[in-house]
């Protein structure tokens, strides 16, 4: 008989992936600028640098801006990662560079990222961004 | 005979209560600076505005530093609080007015803030701090 501790451990491997997938599906915003509007609880809101929320909708609006060129976003490093059965958590780093408006940024941004399944399902329940000034080097 | 769902609710009443007095421990710095020491997991990191994360110990060496006289740490507002049998979530809002080497600092913070239970006790296992400048009226 499987123990319940392997069964535990199946279903942490599995989901890890799933949430991992979340992560890169977010970060890799030059392909896909709307990935959270159907990856997102119903709930969902995210903090802003400022202390601010903003909706994962106005988050895309965001992205779709004409004033916004995403020239690179991608994931640079998950610093942490956790899973159990029905909810997960991850801390990681993004390189963002961008120009709004012309004025070009360069951001090494640090994010809190919480997850809950809905209906078997893996989906961002909440997340928090740093400013752009991450330094990479404090992480090791 | 109790059903599955009362279980639940009643579990998260209680711990719900346990993850509040967490966040007002936490809050209330002025009072007990080094409350974070006895009431976070092994492998606890809070993000900083910055990006960079910090340690329980660090943290709470800054605020015994000499050079930062607290006058006000406390709990606006709980925006969000969320917990099942072994883990939980908040995001909250402080206001925190300190002195740093006789520079005022007005600040309006907002925490995403992760709790999980060790044998029995809710922990803080991870927390992220935006810059100073929320706007109560965006969480409306």
């Amino acid at each position: 008989m499987r123990s319940f501790k392997d069964m535990a451990f199946k279903t942490l491997s599995s989901d890890s992936q799933s949430i991992e997938a979340l992560i890169k599906g977010f970060a890799n915003r030059s392909e896909n600028k709307s990935f959270l509007i159907s990856n997102v609880t119903e709930n969902f809101l995210a903090i802003r640098p400022s202390g601010n929320p903003i909706t994962a909708e106005d988050l895309v609006g965001m992205y779709n801006n004409a004033d916004l060129v995403v020239e690179v976003s991608e994931l640079v490093k998950i610093h942490r990662l956790e899973a159990n059965a029905d909810w997960g958590f991850a801390a990681f780093t993004l390189k963002e560079q961008f120009s709004y408006k012309g004025e070009n940024n360069n951001d090494l941004s640090s994010y809190s990222m919480i997850f809950q399944k809905r209906d078997g399902a893996w989906k961002i329940s909440w997340m928090q961004r740093s400013s752009g000034t991450t330094d990479l080097s404090t992480w090791n």
